[in-house]
């Protein structure tokens, strides 16, 4: 019928926010009033949409479904505390005894590095293999959420980490025949499987002095459009900025893709989009455990433009988007 | 491979619980610290397992999808906040405009009653309607939730409302050709699609002396037994004692089944199962917006005893539990 946005758009109108929610619909994760506030997201995923039996194993599926919606948290930076999994398992094709225990060892082993309780959840027979994951943060004391509503003029946009892992790993996983002599290859590879949230690094930034904040999940390009429409402002991506995971541009070649773009517009890299004020870049940097590079700056008015050396570039596609027509 | 509690045993077995978290897998919710306790629940609803779009609209399917998690909270005693919807919609048989319009307002009508924010959530495409559901609540200050684990022996076993409707409605919806003369037919229908979380009756009753609580999702024999094995003691349930909703006996007798045994283990009412001191019963009774009736009593030991008029009887199934083999 729609985009996943228009949709979403579509059910905020349809609801209202009521007492006791700071933060409704439209962000990486809602805000519920206490001491301390409470973070609140949850996504759901489904096979053969957000990960393949085939190409993942059972603990990469659990460890993904996690990490995923711990992002969500760290772009709010937020402190993670506990996990609710809904599993639908398919009938058909039903999970052994070794399969769960695969599963929840997956997701237990990072819910332990992140002090997690897997709280909760719900099993059920389902059409194929479901996680439903809801992730619950609390706010450090004094530290506000950080929303992706508030960038402004003249901030620098930034990313951590590198991009493009996940987009040249799931290359590697589909095609198991292309660039098979690439050095960096299973690190590729989990990077697609086995992404890493960064809430050390979201949890600095929410404390110092970042504008705006969102997890980079569908794709650089389309992810910073939906924070420039959120703060009703425009955005500038210098793509030769952009840091490259390491042999991107050896798999990009090999796929006859442009190295740049894929890593823009790949997505599932799960590194955290921010905006800062150009004079912080280098403290906020200091402070945080993965690189933070800058790949472009919010201006006034509205909408995305990518640059290559300057010259605007038109993208085949800006990132991951369900339909549902 | 095993049974719905053996998976849930099996999971608590691999999962720790870790700081913030006050209490985790087992009860209808888990607790989470903070001032106020968040109290969190999730539930997966497939279509064809939990609701069937044959028989249900969207609005009942989406009213129906918040009232389980909000009578999960009740089942705490806590005051429902916010619900977050993980959304799947079936590609082969999409949903338009209208249906989404439908499917949130049978939500936002039931959650603009109890103060509740839909506050999050997700979408995605999927191989079925899917509706993952997740809600938060608050305690009151100064009240600790209620625990399905802490029933003594002696306590009275009590349940709110009345049973055995939505199972009769199921079986209204199933054969249309049954009993078509039985004036609450359209009751006993919307008493399966739209079952009303006994919010106000969980408040107060955690507020005041009941020892043990939880909701009754899958059949009340069914549900006391957890309750029973959870707080490590034997329970006796009068069958001539549970409260049959209007309409009840005439379906069974339709049917050719024993009403009462229908009520016991029949499923989806969602009233309350508590367990209260004799001597409070009729003090707690007076506080609470729905009958409160006695049905039976806990005792030292363990396991369920049906009983009917003081004579022991072997029902050919509990409720309802979901089998993965």
């Amino acid at each position: 019928m729609q985009s996943e946005r228009e949709l979403i758009e579509r059910i905020a109108r349809l609801t209202a926010v009521r007492e006791g929610v700071t933060l409704g619909l439209g962000d990486d994760a809602a805000v519920v009033a206490g001491d301390p506030l409470s973070v609140v997201t949850q996504d759901l995923l489904v096979d053969g949409v957000h990960f393949r039996r085939g190409t993942s194993s059972l603990a990469d599926i659990g460890h993904k479904a996690v990490a995923v919606n711990l992002s969500d948290l760290a772009a709010m930076g937020a402190v993670p505390v506990a996990v609710f999994i809904g599993l639908g398992l398919p009938v058909d094709d039903p999970l052994g005894a070794d399969d769960i225990d695969a599963l929840y060892a997956g997701m237990e082993s990072l819910a332990a590095i992140h002090g997690v309780t897997i709280a909760g959840g719900d099993v059920t027979r389902a059409p194929a293999l479901i996680l439903a994951v809801t992730a619950i943060g609390h706010m450090p004391a004094g530290i506000a959420p950080c929303r992706r509503s508030t960038a402004r003029p003249g901030d620098v946009v930034c990313v951590t980490g590198t991009l493009g892992g996940a987009a040249a790993g799931l290359l590697l996983l589909d095609q198991p025949n292309l660039a098979t002599n690439i050095a960096e290859a299973d690190a590729l590879r989990d990077a697609s499987r086995r992404p890493t949230p960064r809430l050390q690094a979201g949890q600095r930034l929410a404390a110092g002095e970042a504008t705006a904040m969102m997890d980079c999940s569908d794709g650089l390009a389309l992810d910073a459009l939906r924070l420039a429409d959120a703060s009703q402002v425009g955005m500038e991506i210098d793509l030769e900025a952009v840091p490259l995971a390491p042999g991107v541009i050896a798999v990009a070649r090999a796929a006859g893709r442009a190295a740049d773009l894929l890593a823009a517009t790949g997505g599932d890299d799960y590194e955290l989009i921010v905006t800062v004020p150009a004079a912080l870049v280098d403290d906020l940097a200091a402070r945080i455990d993965v690189p933070l590079t800058s790949v472009g700056r919010v201006v006034d008015g509205s909408g995305l433009t990518l640059l290559r050396n300057g010259v605007a570039v038109d993208a085949p596609t800006l990132g991951w988007e369900h339909r549902f027509d």
